[in-house]
C-alpha cells in the first residue's frame, strides 16, 4: 500500500499560516513527521489565493532540503505546476486531472511533458459520478486520454471518488465496486482514494474512515492518501496487507510490533 | 451480523470452574453481559469429561432462567445434545457437524429430529482444508448430506475454517476467497466462523482479529463467534454494516453512538 501523507495543505489553516511565513522548519518537520509515521509520498498544497506560483516551487525545495522522498504536487494552476514540476527531484506525481474538460486542457500536456504519475479523478462535465457505472465510465474515457497522450498505465492513480453514506448509503458500495472492477476496466492503471469524505455528517468518522481502508484494500486499493500519524489506522493497514498475504511470515508486522507501531486498543 | 458470544465455553478455566460448582449466578452474569454488549445468540460449552451429559443441560437452564435468548448448543456428544436439545425453548442451533463419517452419524440425526440450525465445519475425513477449493467441496458434500435429511440451508451455517497466516500467509485469502464463493457453491447456506485462529502465533492478536472481521463481512460472513465484550469489534462490526449499506440513514450506527459504544481509539 502507498501511503500519501496529506498533511502539508493550504487548506489547513496552520500550515497555511506557515507557507505565508515561509516558516521553513515548521513545515520540514511535518514532512519528517509523516514519513517517520509511514508516508511514501508526501502530498504538497500551496493553494494561497494568488501566491501559488511563487509558494508551490518554495515549498517543494523546502521540504527537499531535508528529505528525498517523493512529492504529489497538488493544485490546479497550471502556472503554479509549471513552476514546481521542474524543481522536484523525484519524479512527481499530480494531484489531479478529472475527466472535466477544461481541466484536461490545462493539466494534460503538463503530466505529457513533465512524464509525471497522475491522479485521475472519476468527475467529468456532467458531475460527480451516481454509481459504480458511472465511475467505470468516466474513468475509461479519462484514462483513454492520458493514454492517448503518451502516459504509461503504471504511472496513472485513478480515484473512484468517495461520498458520504450520510447522504446515500450505497456510497460506499458504489465505490468499492467501482474499485474492484477499476483494473479490468482499464488495465494496468492504480487505484487511489482519499477516504474521509466517507464518514461526512457522521459521528466518530475515525472509526468509520478506518473501517472503510480496509474494506477498500480488500477490493484492490493500491494507494491512499491521508493522515499517517493516525496510529490505529497505519496498525490496520500492516494487519491487512499480512491478512491478504502480501507479508511473507508476517515479517513486516512483526517488525511494526518490534518498533511500538502496533498498539492494541481497549 | 449475527452475533454468538463465546464466553460460556468450558474450554475457559474460570467458567469450567462455575459450571463444575454449579455456581448459577456467575454463568447468568456472562450470558446477559454478552447480550448487553450485543450478542444475539449464546455458544453454550459444557465440556468436562463424564460430566457433559448432565451439566449441558443444567447450563441451558440457568441461562434460559434469566434470557430467552437463541442458543448454540456446542458440545460433540450425542448423550449431552440429546440431552440438552430438548430443554431449549427457542430453535437451538448446533455447533458443530464436520464432513467425517463418524461425524455425521452421531449429529445429523440430531439435527433432523430437533429441527435445529447446524454449524457445517468444512472438515472431513481427509484433514483440514489446504485451499478454497477444498472448502467448498467439503461444503458441498456437507450441506448435500444435511438438505438430504430434510435440514432447510437457511438453517444451515457453513464455517470455512479459519488457519493460522503464522503457518500459511495465504490462509487468509483462502478462507475469504472460499467465504465469497459460498453461497454459489452451497445456495441459501449462511456463513460463520470464529475468528481467533487467524492470529496464532502472531503478536497483537486483537489488531488482525479485528482487521481480518471486516474483510471478512465484506466477502458476505454473515454470523460470528467471538467476544461481543470487545468494544473496539463491536464497533468495528457496526461501522462495516454502515458502510456496505446495510443501515438505512446510519441510524443504527448513530444510535451505537447515543449508547456510548462507538469509542474512538488512539
Amino acid at each position: 500500500m502507498l501511503i500519501i501523507g496529506e498533511l502539508i495543505n493550504c487548506t489547513r489553516k496552520r500550515i497555511a499560516k506557515a507557507v505565508e511565513k515561509k516558516d521553513a522548519k515548521y513545515i520540514q518537520k511535518i514532512a519528517l513527521d509523516q514519513i517517520e509515521a509511514g508516508a511514501d509520498i508526501l502530498d504538497v498544497n500551496a493553494g494561497i489565493a494568488g501566491m501559488e506560483v511563487e509558494l508551490l516551487p518554495w515549498l517543494v525545495e523546502t521540504i527537499q532540503a531535508v528529505t528525498d522522498v517523493q512529492l504529489c504536487i497538488d493544485s490546479a494552476d497550471g502556472a503554479a505546476l509549471a513552476a514546481a514540476l521542474p524543481v522536484c527531484k523525484k519524479k512527481p506525481m499530480i494531484n489531479s486531472i478529472t475527466d472535466e474538460a477544461k481541466v484536461v486542457e490545462v493539466i494534460l500536456p503538463l503530466v505529457a511533458e513533465n512524464k509525471t504519475q497522475i491522479i485521475a479523478l472519476c468527475t467529468s462535465d456532467e458531475g460527480a459520478p451516481q454509481n459504480a457505472d458511472d465511475r467505470l465510465k468516466i474513468a475509461s474515457s479519462l484514462v483513454g486520454k492520458l493514454t492517448d497522450a503518451g502516459v504509461p498505465p503504471e504511472d496513472i492513480y485513478v480515484d473512484p471518488c468517495v461520498y458520504p453514506i450520510s447522504t446515500d448509503i450505497n456510497s460506499g458500495t458504489a465505490f468499492l465496486n467501482s474499485l474492484e472492477q477499476m483494473r479490468d476496466c482499464c488495465g494496468g492503471v492504480n487505484t487511489v482514494c482519499g477516504l474521509s469524505n466517507i464518514s461526512f455528517g457522521v459521528p466518530q468518522r475515525k472509526i468509520l474512515n478506518r473501517v472503510f481502508m480496509i474494506m477498500a484494500m480488500v477490493k484492490n486499493l493500491d494507494a491512499v492518501i491521508l493522515d499517517p500519524r493516525d496510529k490505529q489506522m497505519m496498525a490496520n493497514i500492516i494487519a491487512t496487507e499480512a491478512l491478504l498475504g502480501r507479508d511473507e511470515f508476517c515479517m513486516n508486522y512483526i517488525q511494526a510490533y518490534r518498533d511500538g507501531k502496533l498498539e492494541v486498543s481497549k
